[in-house]
C-alpha cells in the first residue's frame, strides 16, 4: 500500500501517519520526494481497512497495491486449473459446451434434450429446477421434483448436469444431482451461499454480477476456494451499462484478464449477454476467439413455448448449426471441443 | 405491450404474431398504419416472458406498458405508507434519522452509542451483528454475540435496533431482536431470503442493489409485500458506475420518481454513498431537500480504530453537527425531525 | 409514438392529450382498456419533443416507436453499403485490416510501417497528424507537417491513408490527404464537425462515443449522410462502464445489432478498447469472429518510444503474428482478407 | 508514480525497469519487499504515457500519484477562485441562480424572460442560439439573428448572457454577447474549442461531459486555463449510467470532491439532469444544499409550446415557488442568494 501526503501535509501529518501504520501492526516507509512525501507499506495488508488512513490529515490519496485475492490468483498458482468430471474436463486447450434449456419444463423436454446434446457429442448440460426471477408472480422453476427429472436424464443418457443453487437450503440436494452446482450473477456476493458451496463435493460454475468488478469476481472465487473446493469455473455473462441494444453488455475483454490475473477456467454464456437468440451464435464464436474455455448456452426444443427466456434461446436446429461453426474454428485456434 | 412490425412485414408476419399472442392468452389488437402495422397486446401480461414475440419474423420492437409491480404501486395504493415502529414513524413529513455504527464491535461501544443516540434524540441504531464482506479474509462479524449486545442496548436505552440478516439461517434470531431487519445491496435480489422476510412480522428495510434500476428494487419490495409484509422502507445508497470520486455514486435523483411510483418510505444512506467521512453531511443534507423521509448513518465512538468502514463514519461531534444542520433545514423542508 | 394514461386518468386528462398531439400537427388514436387508456400516434413524429406530452396530468409514460435515424437505416435501405476506396473495399464478406501508429512521430517511421503493411497486404495506414489529448501539456501531434509526411507515404507506397479530423479549421487539409476521414470518439457529438464531412468527398470513419447509445450512435451517422456523405465506416472503440480491467469495455455485442438496424459497415479497434497490447489480439479474433467487417489497429515499430498510446501498440513481430491468425480464422468465417 | 512488479519477476525485468525509467528521463527508486519489488518514479512524469511500463515484462502494476492538472488543483491555488461578472459574483458563500429557456425562440420570449428574471432578482439568464441536437432534423437553434436577440435583452435590462458556443466558427460572434460562455457536456473534450475559449476574454462555463471522470473534468478546465482565462465555472447536470428512472444521473456527489480538489466554483443544472419538470425543484434544492454554488436551470413561458426540452423546463409559477424555497434554505445554509 502506498500513501500519498499532500503538498502542503506538515511533519505532524506525516508522524500521524506513520503512527498509524503501526497501530495496524504494518510497516510504514517514508518516501520524501521534491513536491510531496509518500509512505509505503508492507505487512499483511489483507485485514485492514485501508480507507482508515485515507481520511487522516494531510493525506491525499490511499493507493493499494497487493491484490487481495490468494487461493484464485495465478501469482500463487502458476499452473493453469484443469475442472475435472466424469464427463469432461474443463481448462486451457480443450472448448467445452455446456447448453440446455433455462429451467427444467417437464420430462420428456429434458430427455429429448439431453439425448439430442449425447448424440452430437455435447457431455453437459445446463437447466434449472430452482429460478431467480425479478418478478414473484414468474414461474419460480419446478423445485426438488425438477432435480429428480435432471438425476433421471444423466442416468439414462449419461450427459453430466449443470444446475442453479439458490440458497442454502436446497444445497444438499443441488450437491447430490448436480456434476456443477451454478451460482448465478445475483448471487455472486451472497457470502452464505459462497461459504456452504465452499464446502461441496461439487465442482462450482461462479456467474459474475452484473456490476461486479474482475477483483470483485475473483475474491468470490476465494470465498469458494477458502472453503476447500478448489474446483471453480468462472462465467461472463454481461454486465450492467448505460448500453441497450443488448439485455446486458457482454464483457468479452474480461476473458484476457482473467487468464493473467488467475489459473482458474473462464465459460463465457451468451444466451445471458444479449438477450436474444440471433446474437448468440455470433458472441459464441467470438467469445471461443477471444480464449474462453466454453461456453454456456440456451437451447430448447420448442424456444417459442418456453416458460422462461424462450428469446434468448436457440432451437436444436440453430444449435447445431452454431456447434458446426465453433468446430471449424477450434482447428485454427487450437482448440479441442468436448 | 406493443408489437411493432417491420415496414417490410408481410401479412403473413403478422397474422403469426397474432396467432402467439392468442397461444399466450392475450388479446392482439393490430393497427396498421401509414408506414407500418402495431399490434396492441390486451389481458394479464405479467406472467409472460414478452421476448417470445421479440423474435418473430417481420417484429421490429416489443415495448412494454404495464408496469410489473402491484402492491408496491401507488396506482394501486394511492396513500403514502407510513412504517410505525414502537420508537417513531417512518414516512412523509418526518424524517427519521437511523445511526451508528458499521458492525458490533464489543458491548461498550454498542451502548455508548445508544446512550449517545437517545440523548440527542435519535430513536433508531444501526449495527451489524453479520457483515457481508468482500473479502473471507475479512471480520465477519459477531455474529449472535452481537445480537444479544443489541438485545440489551435496547432495553437499557429504549432504542430501536436495524440490523441486517444476511441468510435464512439466521432470520429466527435477527427477526427477534431486529425493530426493522435490513437487507443489504448485495441481497437485493436473494429471493429466497425476500420471501423469507416477507414473513417476517417486523419491517424490512430494503437497499438498493448496486446496479438496480427502480422497477428491479420495487420489484424485490413486491416480493417481500407478496409474502404479507406491507412494511418495507426503501434505502438509495449509491449504485456502480464509471465514476470513481466516491466509493459509488449516491443516486438522489430516485427519490422524487420513488414518491411518484410507489407509496414506500425512502431512507439515503450518505455513508456507503460516498465512501468518505468528509462528504457525507453534504450529502445528508442534499438527501433531506431532494424529499427523502430520512437517513441510514454510520458513525463510531472513534472511527479510526473502527473494525470496517471506518474512513465513512462520522465521530460523534461530526455527527453531531450534523444534527444541527439537518434540524435548521427541516424548518424551511416542512419536515419533523425524529 | 404511444401515450400510455394512468389507471386514475380521467376524461379531461385524455382529451388534454388528445389535443396537444393535435396541435403538434400529428394524429391521435385513442384505445380504451379494461385497466387504463393508451393514445397511439401517428404522423411525422421525427420533429417533435415527445417529453412535452410525458408532463401531462394523467400521463403515465410516453413510449417511442419509430427510429429517428432514416438514410442510416436499414428499413430504408436494405442492401448492405460498401465503402469503395482506391486501394480497397470495406463491406461484409470481406475483411479490411486498417494498422499504424497512434500518432505521426517522423516521416523515417510512416515510411518503414507503410512499407511493412503493403508488403504484407495490409492497403490502408492510420495514423495521427491532429491528436486529442486530455491533458494540454502532453503531445498534440505533428499538425500540417504530419499530414505532409502521411501524403508522401501513400505517394510512394500507394497505401491508403485514414487520419483524424479534430476540428472545422483543418478539414480541407485533411480532406486533402485522406482517403478515409476519421472522426474520433470525443467528436462524436460535435455536430458542426459532422456536417463539415457530410460535405467531404471522402468517407468517413464514425468512432462511437465513450456513452453513446446505438440509436445516437446512428443519428451521428445520420448527420454526416444528411450532409450528401453516404460513405460512413462505423468503429466501436469501447465504452466507458465500471468495469476497470481494461481501458474502456470494447462491446463487441455492438455488431449483431448494427447489422440488423443499419446497412453501413463497422469496423472494430481492440486497441483503444482494451487499452493493453496483451489484450489486442484475442479481441481482434473475437471482432473477426462477431461480424465485424475489418479492424482499426495501433502498431508501432518501437511501442515503448511511442510518443502516444505505447502501451497498447503491437510491434510489427506481434502484428504478423496477428495476421497470421486473422488469415486462419478468415476461411471458416467465409470472409476474404483485404 | 510507482511500478509494482510481479513476484516471480528476476532480477533483470527489474533492471529493465529502471532502465527505461532513465530512458524517460525520470528517477526510478527500487523498493524490495518481501514478497516483491516496487519502484517509485519521482520527476515531472505529466508528458509520458504510464502504460509503456506497464507492459514490460516483470511488471504487475502501474500506479500514478501525481495528478495531471495543476492550474485547477487547489493544491497550486489554495484560495476559491470567485468569477466576477458585471452583475454578480459566482462563488462560495454566494448561490447563483441562472434561469432561462433551452433556446432562444424569439424576441418577444426572451424579452418577457429577461424582464421577468429581474423583476426576482435573478441577474443571469441562459438561453441557446445555438444548439447541439442529436438529430439533424431537429430545430438547431436561431443562429447570429438569435445572438442579436440576447443582445438587445441584456442592453433593455441589464441581465448577463450565458450562452453556449458550438465552435470556433462562431467564436468571436458569442464571445460579443456572452457574459459567460457556455461549453456544452458533449464539447467537454472539443480541445480545439477548449484552447479557442482560453484565449476568450469572458469566463466561461464548462459543462461536465456524460462519461466524464472527476479528473478529466478538471483536464478541460485546465485546457481552458492554459490558455489564460482563469475564470472557470463548473457545471455537474447529469453522467450515463444503467439507471432508467431519470434522463441522465445527476451526480450531485461530485460537488464536494470538487471542492476538494479544485478551486473552481460549481454550479448545477438539475433540468438536463433529470429531464422531467417535476423532479427539477426537489434537486435544485439538494443541489445547494450539497454546497453548490448555483444552478442552471431551464424555464419557459410556456414550456408546452417550446422548440426543445420543453419537459424538462418550469413554467414561471413553478419557478417563483422554486425561487422562495431557495431563500429560505438560504439561511440555514449561510449562503447569499444572488
Amino acid at each position: 500500500m502506498l500513501v500519498v501526503m499532500h503538498k502542503q501535509a506538515s511533519a505532524e501529518d506525516i508522524d500521524r501517519v506513520v503512527a498509524e501504520v503501526k497501530r495496524m501492526n504494518l510497516t510504514p516507509h517514508p518516501m520524501p520526494g521534491a513536491l510531496r512525501t509518500a509512505i509505503g507499506i508492507t505487512g499483511n495488508t489483507g485485514a485492514v481497512d485501508p480507507r482508515r488512513l485515507e481520511v487522516l490529515p494531510g493525506v491525499l490519496e490511499l493507493i493499494r497495491v497487493t491484490k487481495p485475492y490468494k487461493l484464485a490468483s495465478r501469482e500463487m498458482h502458476l499452473d493453469d486449473t484443469y475442472v475435472k468430471l466424469p464427463q469432461t474436463t474443463i481448462g486451457p486447450g480443450t472448448f467445452t459446451v455446456i447448453a440446455g434449456p433455462c429451467s427444467v419444463e417437464s420430462e420428456e423436454m429434458i430427455l429429448r434434450t439431453a439425448e439430442f446434446l449425447m448424440a452430437r457429442g455435447v457431455r453437459l448440460m445446463r437447466a434449472g429446477a430452482f429460478k431467480p426471477r425479478t418478478s414473484p408472480y414468474s414461474f419460480q422453476g419446478m423445485g426438488l421434483a425438477g432435480l429428480k427429472i435432471l438425476d433421471r436424464a444423466r442416468e439414462r443418457t449419461g450427459i453430466g448436469i449443470v444446475t442453479e443453487l439458490l440458497d442454502t437450503e436446497n444445497a444438499d440436494a443441488v450437491e447430490e444431482v448436480a456434476d456443477i452446482i451454478q451460482i448465478g450473477a445475483r448471487n455472486m456476493q451472497n457470502f452464505s451461499l459462497l461459504k456452504r458451496v465452499g464446502k461441496a463435493r461439487k465442482p462450482v460454475l461462479l456467474k459474475r454480477g452484473m456490476a461486479a468488478t474482475l477483483e470483485e469476481w475473483l475474491m468470490s472465487a476465494e470465498y469458494v476456494m477458502a472453503g476447500g473446493n478448489y474446483n471453480v469455473v468462472l462465467c461472463e455473462r454481461g454486465v450492467r451499462t448505460f448500453s441497450d441494444h443488448s439485455r446486458n453488455t457482454l464483457d468479452l475483454s474480461v476473458v484476457p484478464p482473467v487468464k493473467k490475473l488467475s489459473h482458474l477456467p473462464i465459460v463465457v454464456d451468451p444466451s445471458h449477454g444479449t438477450g436474444k437468440r440471433d446474437y448468440v451464435p455470433p458472441m459464441a464464436l467470438a467469445a471461443m476467439a477471444a480464449g474462453a474455455d466454453g461456453l454456456l448456452i440456451e437451447i430448447h426444443p420448442e424456444p417459442d413455448r418456453a416458460l422462461s427466456d424462450g428469446a434468448q434461446s436457440l432451437d436444436f436446429t440453430a444449435f447445431e448449426r452454431l456447434l458446426g461453426q465453433l468446430r471449424a474454428l477450434a482447428k485454427p485456434l487450437e482448440r479441442t471441443m468436448n
